[in-house]
């Protein structure tokens, strides 16, 4: 069974079950005990971190029993709290995996700007003080487009297992709004903090501390250090992950989506 | 001086000052003593309930001393909580009043629906599981144009000091947005609770369980007992207090105004 689930992140350490705090997964899974009295792991698309919020976040899992699938979004609601929904669940083939079919995943990260943060909108996108360079912002944007060695906007990365750190950007936008800035990172795959890190670097050009080429010394430097800072959680969204045509198409529920980020 | 305030209500007690609870009109009464080293009382535009938000609330209070009024928003919000933001701050007649100068008020409660709430926006709006039938409501809503007596759309009328309970209302729109309905209220002066209670009112009707003509028995019973429940307050924002033009024309800020209930 494959879900579509949307959560605010601002109260939970993030997706990843762990011990001794509030996380997305585990409150599902233990909904989903009490709703097919069956322990099983629900597996999501992919881990985002504490205090990141998700209108697309896809999971999986394997269930002998349990209520008819159209009445599954409304049982499991029923037992979650109110900062994590369940829009949609739908059948899919055995061999679906959330993370491992998933061919891309689109995030965006949220800029506020102007002279005063709108209150309403704090715990949903990170405050620039600054006068920002749409222009430049997007120049150094589309130096990132294609298949690179990502390490430099990672974070920690010696200290992981060893693994590529190569990964392909298909799509990076800057959204002008009236709010800010949204800007759209569509990839198939992203390192830890990598978007976090990219929109900050993005964000040392749009003051104009750097200049757009400057994105590509970073780039290529490999090096962590050489970028702009990691952003606060609260500007991130997981927007949606997308598999192949044989997984089955989105379910309708774009609008409902779309609302959130409105503006 | 006359300062344009927005808050998230979630976190407070409402406006006004009141002993043992955190409130708007405190937090801001504390900034400026410190700012301005000066006591002094802050009056706001009106009294906004507990978990009620406003984008355009308006105060004023005057001032022996303190810094330039061009850096006063960002004095103010360096000492104030990240849910309370000052927008702007102006010079006004002494004559101005904040509350008896106005001469309406505009408010917006936003009706959430679908077959899921959005977990995003649970903080800005109500969220209504039935289907809502747009048409009927503003059928209502047109009835209640104009200068009535709203004793039928207020709460605990009888153990408030006596006065009238007449009012008119000057505006009351309709608009289907993406996550579902805002109700636009305009009048000279609103009853406690009364755009909550009017809203739950109209959501009667919305839903069939009423016809629309049921709204003017209502208004006619004069009788709260009669009427839709009291919305909760999370869907409640003020949005503007509006001045005769002596008293100076709006900051240019409707565009950041916007942005909050945008979609």
């Amino acid at each position: 069974m494959r879900l579509w689930i949307s959560y605010d992140g601002t109260d939970f350490a993030g997706w990843q079950r762990q011990a001794g705090a509030e996380t997305v997964q585990e409150h599902i899974e233990r909904a989903v005990a009490v709703v097919c009295q069956s322990e099983t792991t629900v597996h999501g698309s992919g881990r985002t971190d504490s205090g990141v919020h998700a209108l697309g976040q896809i999971a999986h899992l394997r269930l002998e029993k349990g209520p008819a699938i159209e009445i599954m979004p409304r049982a499991l609601n029923s037992m979650l709290p109110p900062d994590i929904r369940v829009w949609h669940a739908r059948e899919v083939p055995l061999d679906f995996h959330a993370r491992f079919s998933a061919r891309s995943k689109r995030y965006v990260y949220r800029v506020l700007s102007g002279p005063t943060p709108d209150p309403l909108l704090r715990r949903f996108g990170h405050f620039s003080g600054y006068e920002l360079d749409l222009g430049a912002m997007r120049e150094a944007a589309s130096l990132l487009y294609g298949e690179h060695d990502f390490a430099a906007f990672s974070a920690n990365p010696g200290k992981t297992r060893v693994r590529s750190t190569v990964r392909k950007l298909t799509g990076i936008h800057i959204r002008k709004a009236r709010h800010g800035f949204d800007f759209s990172v569509q990839g198939n795959g992203f390192l830890y903090n990598m978007v976090r890190i990219l929109v900050g670097s993005l964000l040392e050009v749009g003051r104009g501390k750097c200049p757009p080429a400057w994105i590509m010394e970073v780039l290529r430097s490999k090096d962590r250090c050489m970028g702009g800072p990691t952003l606060p959680p609260q500007g991130l969204f997981l927007i949606k992950a997308l598999y192949p045509p044989n997984c089955g198409s989105e379910p309708r529920r774009a609008s409902a989506r779309k609302s959130t980020l409105a503006g």
